[in-house]
């Protein structure tokens, strides 16, 4: 192909050439999620935002290390520094060990991903199995005169931090206008708030008597605080210094914008160098929510399991609607959008089996129509085009459908096939089939899982019973034939026609 | 049910009442797979084993909290104290990050188990995650006196610890072999060992410049040695005494034996309460091993791709087939076995289908069979008696398939279903159904997932085709409308007939 790779840096708001700092190779790192409930559209939509990310830069020859994490101890309610930690709460609730409730959703998670043909990430950390280098990433920082003890907790000194680096230089937050809203609540908090100023925040805090998890430090029995997790795991297993970072657009601000001040403080160098992070989702123009009632998580979508929707969706079919927008738009769902997506991945399907079916045949009786290589040629250009500008795969999409309608000229013969040369002819198939399966990841097997092969059995049965019922011998016998290919038996008797698998 | 379990206990030697002991609640650690290779036979045997017991225990009614761990970190080769950690010799293999390594096959052993409907553990813990709990109880056997450091590396003092307690009161070897044995090594290692005798084992490496995978801790920077991370995270998640603790055979010694030594050093108290042990498995008479070519691993069974398969066989099969056996059996796999299995699962899913298919209804003209009640009753209670003996699903098939004989008779109207009680008859359906089920995890969709739904649409398009070509357009438009039903249409054209997802 011949444009170049271009990202948008959430870090200077600018659309910049992707520069890998150690080429080919290629490190990532993505918020993954706290596990203490199950997986949702929120997390279908960054999982397969950044699975694009990893497979398209795969697929244009980088080595790529992708990390994704397990938040499994620390996140507390709010996403604040005080509360319950959001898997404590569950496993009290739920009546469980911690670590139960941590097993019981990463395994949902892993297999709605799964579902959604969202590759595995290379390496997927968790929380708890770091706390040795959390804790040593949190003395580097107090060494360095950023972070203070307070009651055998740690938190980040934010004002001494920015007296010599910028707090503030991803989300552009203004550190005064914190200032002036912490003034506010300290006086609503005197005396009860071990921080020195509101904005700082937890690196580790001392666990109450009745909180479960909890590990020796040099301050306290206590645990760690959000943010340090990703600072440590990705330093550890991508280095100081990597290349991508990304997250949903809630994490910008605090958790990212704090593990940039942690990784400066305690590495001394930023940890990314491209930030990205993926748009939000709201159903039926509604910010989902539990309160709201539409709050639908993926098994639901994938039974049609709830009062928003009107049947069941195929994965697929949701990974499809959400690579038809591109990851920094907003995107609505609705019945009437995912069933537009789902008329369109079968298109799309269509098209796959039609493209790998097709086999070129030269004609010596038909003339070479080179400008019409030359435009199919420049139809495929545009593909990549698409996902070159900051991964759009709305518009790679729509380019693939460019592609297939050439395909299905070529096929009904209104482009001879033997008009255009070999080389366009594999470039057009080629393309229109990888980009399609290796980058977007459609995959026909996964959209018919719900077929289940009972439902086709039984199908036929209805009509074998009928044929019967109407003597019609020759289609008795030629489904009874059918079904024997496929170790299936039909049995006849008085109460009526039954199939079992031979045994 | 009348009987009680017992559990043949590896410590005692004896098969014993099952007496957990915090009823409801039970705990199960089991020895997971050290994970840098494919899963093969030996792990769907150990998984499948205690998968059985974890099902059982909950389906008479305990709460089970079973812990079974990932092995990322230690394990050396030969399973001895020198040597390359097999982790980090397969990523240098592989030039990976071992971490992408232990991620790698960790999901190919997840996706072989789920296959096999082999239930994921309560927690599944990894010993790279928990680096801090070893080196605590490391400190404390260290602090008993028990260990000594050497060179950076700690060893557990094996003549130490026996002057006290029995080394060796699982495995039954004797600690004079083991020391005229170690005289004969010593000879030859004399000066290169850091062990004061050859039968102390590693509980903390130091990691030579060349290892990659390392952490801090009071005496060097290495690595924990390979049988304390079991002691440490089973303490962790089930307390410092627990009622099962589980593995293959071949831990028995050392890796049993040096955990209850462990625990009893650092917490005074053996770890578990029974200690169950599977055998192992051998292949066409051999045992497996990858100079005898025949380390088939599960993909490959699945799949039929080793010279040694004559043709795939679902994961049921193989896990149908494993359950033919006792778990402390030795199993032997061959061509002609599975095919056994495969016939008997078959059978066994049919009358599934049948069993759930039939209705039970009174008809006051035939007489009840008091007799027969009790019969079936006693042949119900066979089936608990196979799997309270020691969780012998060898006997429990057995009888399984004698309840299927009465439910095939019912069916058949040989035992007139009116002549036997409705609770008899509840009975019976629901025993076999359970126990098959719930119990022995047998699964209808996991056996038919080899069925591509594809493979059979393509079987009825070339019926279909053969009616177009003989013009038979009663069956042509029966398939049309059959498949319409599925979503599927039929384009008929110059080149032939094809079928598409409607669009």
């Amino acid at each position: 192909m011949d444009s170049k790779l271009s990202v948008y840096n959430s870090l200077t708001r600018n659309k910049e050439e992707f520069k890998a700092m150690n080429p080919p190779f290629a490190g990532m790192y993505v918020c993954g999620p706290t596990v203490y409930g199950d997986p949702h559209l929120g997390h279908a939509r960054s999982a397969i935002t950044f699975d694009i990310v990893f497979r398209y830069l795969s697929f244009i020859g980088y080595k790529v290390r992708y990390v994704r994490n397990i938040t499994d101890v620390g996140h507390l309610e709010n996403d604040a520094d005080e509360g319950a930690d959001k898997i404590a709460k569950k496993a009290r609730i739920e009546q469980l060990e911690p670590m139960e409730v941590v097993q019981m959703y990463t395994n949902s998670y892993h297999e709605a991903m799964d579902r959604l043909n969202v590759r595995r990430p290379s390496i997927e950390p968790r929380a708890s199995g770091h706390i040795q280098e959390q804790v040593e990433m949190i003395q580097r920082i107090i060494d360095a005169g950023l972070a203070y003890v307070s009651n055998g907790s740690v938190y980040f000194d934010v004002l001494k931090y920015n007296e010599h680096e910028h707090y503030g230089e991803l989300s552009g937050r203004i550190l005064d206008d914190l200032i002036a809203h912490a003034g506010e609540e300290r006086r609503t908090l005197e005396g009860k708030e071990e921080k020195k100023n509101s904005f700082d925040f937890a690196l580790w805090k001392k666990a109450a008597p009745e909180h479960i998890m909890r590990w020796n430090s040099p301050w306290s029995e206590g645990f760690p605080g959000w943010h340090i997790e990703c600072s440590a795991m990705s330093a550890k297993y991508l280095g100081e210094t990597f290349d991508i970072h990304g997250g949903g657009m809630d994490l910008l601000f605090p958790h990212h914008e704090c593990e940039i001040a942690q990784s400066r403080s305690s590495n001394g160098v930023a940890p990314a160098k491209y930030w990205m992070h993926n748009n939000m989702i709201t159903i039926n123009g509604q910010k989902m929510g539990k309160s709201l009632g539409n709050a639908v998580n993926l098994a639901q979508f994938f039974d049609g399991d709830h009062p928003v929707l009107a049947r069941a969706y195929n994965p697929m079919t949701i990974r499809f609607f959400i690579l038809q927008a591109h990851y920094r738009s907003t995107l609505d769902f609705s019945n009437e959008a995912l069933e537009a997506a789902d008329k369109g991945l079968r298109k799309m399907i269509n098209g796959l089996r039609t493209a790998k079916a097709l086999v070129y045949t030269e004609d010596s009786s038909i003339a070479k129509d080179e400008a019409l290589d030359k435009e199919i040629l420049a139809d495929c250009e545009r593909v990549y085009e698409g996902m070159n500008n900051d991964f759009n795969t709305a518009i790679a999409i729509a380019e693939l459908y460019n592609l297939l309608k050439r395909i299905n000229s070529i096929k009904a013969g209104i482009i001879p096939m033997a008009g255009i040369s070999r080389e366009s002819f594999d470039k057009l198939i080629s393309t229109f089939v990888a980009v399609n399966e290796e980058v977007l990841g459609i995959c026909e097997e996964k959209m018919t899982e719900r077929d289940d092969p009972n439902r086709m059995i039984e199908s036929w049965m209805e009509t074998y019973r009928a044929a019967r019922a109407e003597k019609k011998f020759d289609m008795v016998d030629l489904i009874r034939g059918n079904f024997k290919q496929m170790g299936i038996v039909i049995k006849d008797s008085k109460t009526g026609s039954e199939w079992a698998y031979e045994e």
